[in-house]
């Protein structure tokens, strides 16, 4: 799902910062002589770098002539931080350029079939970040009652409290909560329950990876259109389970 | 900014069915032999094909045997109609796979470098179509009440009526707003205002071409981005007009 100008880019490359998510596909796709740093490891420590590591690692590679690529999962500038990095960058004179990405959102929808929108069943769609302490300064009554699809990123860990949060500001227990883990990899699977299910009883999670929650009427659309591409080619998803909606 | 899974598809295609939306670069990229259909005119009526007409040629091609591609601009399942299309192809009987595309939203953000989220700035990004009939339906008091960044797709037009219905439910009038016409092609234009200044002038449109609405306050952001790249690179985007932030 790389851009073909990403992709260029890429192959032009001095120099590649990458995150934790890019995939060893891609990885193969990296010039042999480039210099390449996983941001996602920090020295021998294991942990990530921070975001101010990596802007200084990404302005000493400039600063050293290197045309650097700055490669991460997702979309730059969707819960990104491209726009922290581009600032950094700037503000010490080193010239870029944005390259946009298929949003996780994206990804997650058209590869577990869950439309973000769908005529006359969700005319909008809202972004927010699925982590513990963004969704306590969320306003989940201006959520609920402006309605359509809610995906929640990396909201795999707090599927529960997004449930009950829902429904205590109104949702309808029956609507669907899709939770997406490693979406568009091989190793992707979907689960699909209601919220009050999901309330009651929790998520648990099928892998180690990061995962994406989706609420909304179109989650229901899954389901049919799962069901359909399941009687047409029945080894295309393996991993999904639809059982939590009743139907 | 297609992607490379795409780019593949196209190359093996029968058949291309395409929206009026995609450029000429791409439709180089056709197979010369390749049955190509631009959905965005019928006949000899110069109107585009109805959602019901579409339907019907991509069932009438698969049923021909032919590997047939659907190519819209943006993401199928933002505001694409993509789930209704494959709905049809399914009760027909007919495979089909969803490629996701870079939406018009990241398109735009990236090519306009207008941020759709950044930390401590708006956490949260809501997509609504912006033409006159869905600005009618929309719970303007939970949008102003949620915050963070608002993108009405095809909000052009009515850029006026959206700063006008956003300050009549609070939303503060020095919140920028950026219209971006074109995004991403060489004819691209942006224009920021505040919303105070939209609302009592209206907008001019600077092209015949389809226009995103972003509004929230990392438009503002735009600003310095945008500064500090004319400083690193005065020609990369001669079109920009930032006076109406007044900065």
């Amino acid at each position: 799902l790389l851009t073909v100008k990403a992709l260029n880019r890429i192959r032009a490359a001095d120099a590649i910062v990458h995150d934790a998510l890019i995939s060893a596909p891609i990885r193969a796709l990296f010039p042999p002589d480039a210099v390449v740093i996983d941001a996602g490891k920090r020295g021998g420590s294991g942990t990530s770098a921070s975001q101010d590591e990596i802007n200084t690692i990404l302005v000493s590679l400039a600063r050293d002539g290197l045309k650097v690529v700055r490669l991460k999962g997702g979309d730059p500038l969707v819960f990104g931080r491209g726009s922290e990095e581009a600032l950094a960058l700037a503000a010490e004179g080193i010239a870029w350029e944005l390259i946009p990405g298929i949003s996780s959102a994206n990804g997650a929808a058209a590869t577990a079939l869950v439309p973000l929108t769908h005529r006359a069943v969700s005319r909008s769609c809202t972004y927010v970040e699925g982590h513990e302490r963004a969704l306590h300064r969320l306003d989940w009554q201006a959520l609920v009652a402006l309605g359509g699809t809610w995906v929640f990123f990396m909201g795999k860990a707090a599927a529960r409290d997004i449930a009950r949060s829902l429904l205590l500001h109104g949702a309808d227990p029956a609507l669907p909560m899709a939770v997406i883990e490693n979406a568009s990899l091989a190793t992707q699977t979907v689960r699909a329950r209601t919220l009050g299910d999901v309330a009651a009883h929790g998520y648990v999670p099928q892998t180690d990876g990061p995962g994406l929650v989706i609420v909304g009427p179109t989650v229901a659309l899954f389901h049919e259109l799962h069901t359909l591409v399941e009687e047409l080619n029945p080894h295309e998803h393996p991993v999904s389970d639809l059982s939590g909606l009743g139907a």
